[in-house]
């Protein structure tokens, strides 16, 4: 069975369980918290799964790590890479220098400071791009040729999706009886791997989608029955840009209730409301869930709803409310 | 037993293990967190106890909470009364909210309307005073004698000590064979708490107080061998700028191990590590434990060590880097 092979098939519960047992001893099983202030505006019980506090400062940690760990000793030998201009690429790196295997990322030049900084602390290894999909295509194939390292994508890859479900499948362990579970849709691999968890061990729990009104690909491919991809969509929520893909599109068309959207200013609005309530660093594309959820409260109120902090990595120095 | 009597008598083991029975339905069990990157610069294993995470955003919830709902029926019906500037008044505000009494708190006018705000949202009264000591003691009998309130004053009180002890007691109780615990020194009820509890729980365990440079009346009265009283110390670290009285310099002085200092700008940088690698709010004051650490790594490298997060109220709009 080659890595490859291993990549492009769906994942089923088996991989969940899997990935939850071999990722388990790197990261961290993050706390949930909760606000009575932020319920009372809501009129729902939120319980929020803080993936802001896993290792890297987001949910991609899981993923990265259930796709290095389980390569072969003679794929590990050759290392992995990536194409990533976010959490995706720190997460890899992290992974990879926990194996002590090489990682190469793809970032676009006009990627910024903070961003590279976090690869390198990782150890991973820079190639820089001109900021377009063809130049990133093209620098991932020729760094591949020249290395033989395998590629992990940032989720349309069933090893990564199996490893983003491990944390709804953390969530439902720690709070039981949740009624839905929210989190934020960029390319979709998060949503995906909580649609394979709740779809097999709590299939009573509703799975709801968020998405910024300005990167709404999958709301617009939810009703038009079929994959619509966005061409660079602007937003904030920088973690949300990304298209859906062939495999994330299986589980958003097959497994999720609805998606709920948010505006620009409303994701700021959130962002603001759980810093100042809760007092996490949270980053915009975190808080499309809860803005949503204001957005909805009648679809809510009165519910146990599980909500996916995807992650904390801001730049400090530039505050959307500053 | 009236309640002055209770408020100035020496805490003792058997009061914080029914602070903990009586607090532990209203409160948030915080969690404890790590950072394997400030591991790496301290060369520490550091076990960051949350209580940034805490009810009303600050450990006070605790002492403010065992102190309200200690009350007999007759004085819970008069109320209870306090001057504060910060934490202590939105704590006591939220339980006095939470028993369902009145809650009235003394504020300089000069106070800042996130503080007033936070007191308002749980329901406190404010009655506002010139800032001055002579003005706040003197705003205070008068509402005392009109109300008949009780006082809980925000750190000199034996019921307050009681229920600030419960967080180390959780500490202890969440993460074993710590070598030492450190936490920062205001007006001391926190630091006297974690001595309480340790002394009687875990006597192995060496407590450090923090303080910054500007405001080290601790520090000096601890060399000194009887209590300084600051006045009116400036520093970032604005929880931090009480003095010690004493109730609390019994605590200090009989069982902290050291007192360690930072710097304002010391203070500054720890701040903005945490928020960087750990993404949580916290404020200046519950800095200083982290910057006094790595100002002395040598004290506490290769060691085991809980630092009390204190708080995480700051202002949003002002923070000291930007």
């Amino acid at each position: 069975m080659t890595d490859t092979e291993d990549a492009t098939a769906l994942p089923g519960p088996a991989d969940v369980a899997k990935a939850h047992e071999r990722i388990a001893p790197h990261l961290h099983r993050t706390p949930v918290l909760t606000s009575t202030f932020i319920d009372g505006l809501t009129g729902a019980s939120l319980f929020f799964k803080c993936e802001n506090l896993q290792k890297t400062g987001a949910f991609k940690a899981r993923g990265a790590s259930n796709a290095v760990f389980g390569l072969d000793e003679e794929q590990a030998r050759a290392g992995v890479a990536t194409h990533s201009s976010g959490n995706h690429g720190a997460a890899l790196a992290f992974a990879a220098g926990r194996r002590g295997i090489a990682c190469h990322v793809v970032m676009p030049s006009t990627a910024s400071e903070a961003k590279k900084a976090a690869v390198r602390s990782y150890g991973g290894e820079i190639v820089e791009c001109v900021p377009s999909t063809s130049a990133r295509e093209a620098a991932l194939a020729e760094l591949v040729d020249r290395t033989g390292a395998g590629i992990v994508h940032p989720y349309n890859d069933a090893r990564v999706i199996a490893g983003q479900a491990t944390c709804a499948r953390e969530l439902i362990d720690q709070i039981p009886d949740l009624a839905a579970v929210i989190a934020p849709i960029g390319g979709g691999g998060l949503i995906s791997g909580t649609c394979l968890a709740l779809a097999a061990e709590a299939p009573q729990v509703k799975v709801f989608g968020a998405e910024p009104e300005q990167a709404d690909d999958a709301l617009r491919s939810l009703r038009a029955g079929h994959l619509i991809a966005d061409d660079a969509p602007q937003t904030i929520a920088d973690g949300l840009r990304a298209p859906l893909k062939p495999l994330t599109w299986h589980f958003v068309s097959r497994h999720v209730a609805d998606i709920l959207t948010a505006s620009e200013a409303e994701i700021v609005a959130a962002m603001r409301l759980v810093w100042t309530r809760m007092k996490i660093v949270i980053e915009p594309s975190s808080a499309v869930a809860l803005a949503a959820i204001l957005n909805n409260r009648g679809t809510f109120a009165g519910k146990r709803v599980g909500v996916i902090v995807t992650g904390g990595n801001v730049d400090l120095d530039r505050l959307p409310w500053v």
